[in-house]
């Protein structure tokens, strides 16, 4: 083996490796040579090689979400980084460890004119959990002082003992900031000075680490609110239970089954919920849209029970902001958002324990709320489907057909944005686990994050994207990894559909240029340059054929290019909404 | 004319236009509406949609670097605007004003779970001049409180008499923002409230604007430093200057006759100083790679004097932090990086108001120095030409044949890292602009910079770019306004080629993959799904011969791709500095 000589890159890489990162994500330069050096050789860790840091960044997060573990990038000083940043706000929302690693130079040489050289200590300070900003090696040979690379007296007097302290500050540091990440669930930065020599290399790890443990946040509920709580659940015969983003597999089944089964209850959940019953309620908009002022009324709920991500609905944000429930808990091991701006307390602990807690003191409560909604859900299913038989080839024609002929036990991506809006006005398949980046909802990253996570997935995963998402993350296309069971959908209605739907925007002047963004571009090329098997559809009939095989064994990763008629998508999405109503 | 009914989108859109900005740059989105809607309907001024941020961002500082005035981005809130990222630190380095107006949710809907929402007030403090963060107009209907939207007591009561001094607050923010923008010249943000109703619109602006001048730094030198400096100068016998980035035509032309004649004098300019004499030293890694240690201390000056961005060549900077001036004094109205910790005083005005100042002051001094060092130069010449005669077909070589080939009068932009070092090897073509993105000196916007500059110029822009850097931009050519005479010329030598260049590197395990990162892509379907003409060359017959007429009328943009062989790149480069001394 060959690692850094370098004694902070070894502290590095040996910690990041004893914390139990197995996945490193490395994007090419000079400046972190001693790091990439030593993860590309260290036989425990897995090491992949991306050019381009925000598909990078973006890729390591697929990869954390799958495994729910901490996954780290590395790069090269300077502007290198901020390309993190889209993916660094993404997993800081939305919950996913990202360890990154940033080389640097040494403090003397920023602000000083040399090359690839900006402010990186804290630069990611908004959307960071924790910043360790660590202190260059005194050992190592200082560049500013020219070819034979003394050390200066000036440099040698400070040094005596310093260099212990030193180890220690760096240790406590690169310890504390992954410990962070593990246990708050979350983003972390670490930045690395590297003077030159930069390339030198040695046989084994020569460097001592000390390994400081994470404090686990030990489930546990405070018992006086938890008791008021279950008195609150008691004696409201209209609880609504709302599930956000979730890993799949979170929730014990006697769970899943105990809230399905209470009358009193409903459960809200969305296509990113990953949790399934048959009397839950898997479509929010469907339910909500064509609600009377009295039938608002009526679902208002008295307590309202919350875990998960981020909620994509905008309709039930709505609902419940100005329809408020009495109470509103959120359980979560991380952090409550006040989303309905009615919060009355958040239980720091996971939600499977908060439940398997609460079942035992539950009574049931004699209430109609769950049966009439779960008729009107019945009702909006036909509705659903009547109107959908007779509909033209569209958006949601294309989604319905999609959605039939997706096998069974696969990983699904929805990109940003009307992906994952036409998404839920279906129902979910229980067997298929979905996800989406709903951390900050943007259009940036969707296709590399699918990709990092298929990469260490078992199952065939499969995206869904717009043609904005997928033109704007083209470069996610741009490495050696995508496994040949791979498959893309890329729904292209040549521009940004979903623009059309919005209020009031159509009429505007330069509507097309300045928000649609219409263009005439196909995945095609990007296809033949990347080595992706290409095939496209026009029409319901070469759509369905094309599905047939579409999932098969195959070479290569394949794309299947969906083209909808720009100017009717939001028509019949629009007249979608409004047959629930007729 | 349908301008948005915001308030304070017309106060933003009009303080902006009256600060004379032309050119704004916007990326689609829901929140920024107003904003869309107000620029792309003003009939002065030009607009232009670009859908990957990141690529905006980089266009609009071509657009400034070309035009010297200051061009605003526009975006939608959540990580849209952290793209924006890799482009501002590059304008914070390279002194280009950039205006970043981001259009964010009010401040209540911030971190409470809401969709496309980040954390935006000061999101880019270490790399931003001046951060206005905009508060929201509360006459606008806040849409906490659902679809009548009252505003409710609690708030009206904190109006009464508050909405003047919003409207002041405001309005003076986004006046010192630009203000700073156009005096200090770098990036500025301005961050911008809006609650919805976001798409209605009236015919006219009425909301007042009140315009505060810049106060503009006067060109003024401290007198006693000013006469210690001719001092300095006068009894010296060894001068140097060392020119950075520059734009072009900024030194009148008896100021650059005046440094060329001075014996005593050598003047080190880049490809990107834009400033040319026959007795100046444009190569400076030609003229100190073969040094002795004898030749350094002869080289060695007495007083350096600097002005200009930053400086690309490795050597000389770690030539004069080891052999350091006893005097070095930099001249900018910006700012002084002490890049070789000797910086003795910054004179805080522009190089023009300087040098005549300086002539008229200046003695002439009895010296070889000059001399000397143009003989060598002649040395060097000469066997640049012999080593590159007997030379296979190798990126050194296709160089030469490129810049053979460039036509006079043209703007040339060179990506980083290896084509601004190789192109640094050879004289310039004093009628060709030279453009590099210096301040960062990433890979990552050098196309878009490149096609932001075309734009707005009315002579031909040639690209010149790498491989690894013209795939991370290749977003770049997703847009609708590249002029038909914009050339792109991408040298693909397969990956990063100049990481065989670095020392101790080549040998390391995992090298190709992790440092090199190589591939076998062209750029050929790029060139296909963006509508570009496409040639290529493998060997120096028909490289020469695609050159003839690449520059001449065509309909559309061209790119000439040209295949070098990845390993013998970097052996025939050390060969060239070697030559020197054999």
């Amino acid at each position: 083996m060959s690692y850094p000589k370098i004694p902070l890159a070894q502290q590095v890489i040996q910690l990041v490796k004893a914390k139990g990162i197995n996945h490193v994500v490395i994007s090419p330069g000079s400046r972190n040579a001693p790091l990439t050096i030593g993860f590309s050789n260290h036989p425990e860790i897995k090491s992949y090689s991306i050019v381009d840091e925000r598909c990078a960044a973006f890729f390591a997060m697929g990869i954390a979400q799958k495994l729910q573990e901490p996954v780290a990038v590395v790069c090269t000083s300077g502007s290198a980084l901020l390309n993190y940043y889209p993916a660094i706000a993404e997993a800081f929302y939305t919950n996913i460890p990202l360890i990154v690693l940033t080389a640097d130079r040494p403090k003397h040489l920023i602000d000083v004119g040399d090359g690839q050289t900006i402010r990186q200590e804290n630069v990611f300070e908004k959307h960071i959990l924790y910043s360790a900003n660590l202190k260059q090696d005194l050992v190592v040979n200082d560049e500013r002082f020219g070819k034979d690379r003394d050390i200066p007296s000036f440099i040698i007097d400070k040094l005596s003992g310093i260099d212990d302290k030193l180890v220690n500050f760096n240790q406590k540091e690169i310890n504390k900031a992954i410990n962070v990440a593990i246990t708050k669930r979350g983003p972390v930065h670490i930045n690395i000075p590297f003077a030159e020599p930069l390339y030198d290399t040695q046989q084994e790890f020569t460097e001592k680490i000390t390994l400081l443990k994470p404090d686990f946040n030990i489930d546990t509920v405070d018992t006086t609110v938890f008791k008021e709580f279950i008195k609150n659940w008691n004696g409201a015969n209209k609880k609504m239970v709302l599930v956000g983003v979730k890993q799949p597999n979170t929730l014990d089944k006697e769970v899943v089954e105990f809230l399905g089964n209470d009358e009193s209850t409903i459960v809200f959940t969305e296509t990113t919920s990953n949790i399934h019953h048959a009397n839950f309620f898997p479509s929010i908009d469907k339910i909500i849209a064509p609600l009377t002022e009295e039938e608002f009324i009526d679902l208002q709920p008295e307590v309202l029970l919350t875990f998960g991500g981020l909620i994509v609905s905008k309709k039930i944000k709505a609902f419940l902001r100005t329809y408020k429930p009495k109470y509103h808990y959120h359980i979560s091991s991380v952090r409550a958002l006040d989303t309905f701006f009615s919060l009355t307390y958040h239980f720091n602990c996971r939600p499977n324990y908060f439940f398997n807690q609460m079942i035992q003191f539950v009574e049931k409560t004699k209430s109609t709320y769950q049966s009439n909604w779960l008729s009107k859900k019945a009702e909006r299913a036909d509705k659903h489907q009547k109107y959908l038989k007779r509909q033209l080839f569209s958006d949601l024609k294309v989604f319905e057909n999609i959605i039939e002929s997706l096998p069974n036990n696969i990983g699904l991506h929805l990109s940003n944005s009307s992906t994952i809006r036409y998404m839920q006005l279906f129902d979910n398949n229980p067997t298929i686990e979905q996800y989406c980046n709903r951390g900050t909802s943007g259009i940036d990253g969707s296709t590399s994050t699918a990709i990092g996570h298929s990469v260490v997935s078992n199952k065939q995963q499969v995206l869904i994207t717009g043609d904005l998402s997928f033109f704007y993350d083209s470069n996610a296309l741009w490495n050696n990894y995508i496994p040949s069971n791979f498959r893309i959908i890329v729904i292209n209605n040549n521009g940004g559909g979903i623009f059309r739907i919005l209020p009031g925007n159509k009429n505007t002047e330069n509507f097309e240029t300045y928000f649609e963004t219409t263009h005439n571009l196909t995945a095609k090329h990007l296809c033949e340059m990347y080595g992706i098997t290409y095939a496209h559809a026009t029409d319901e009939a070469n759509l369905k054929m094309s599905l047939k095989s579409f999932f098969k064994d195959n070479k290569q990763p394949k794309l299947l290019e969906v083209f909808t008629p720009r100017i009717i998508n939001d028509e019949l999405l629009i007249g979608y909404f409004k047959h629930f109503i007729d």
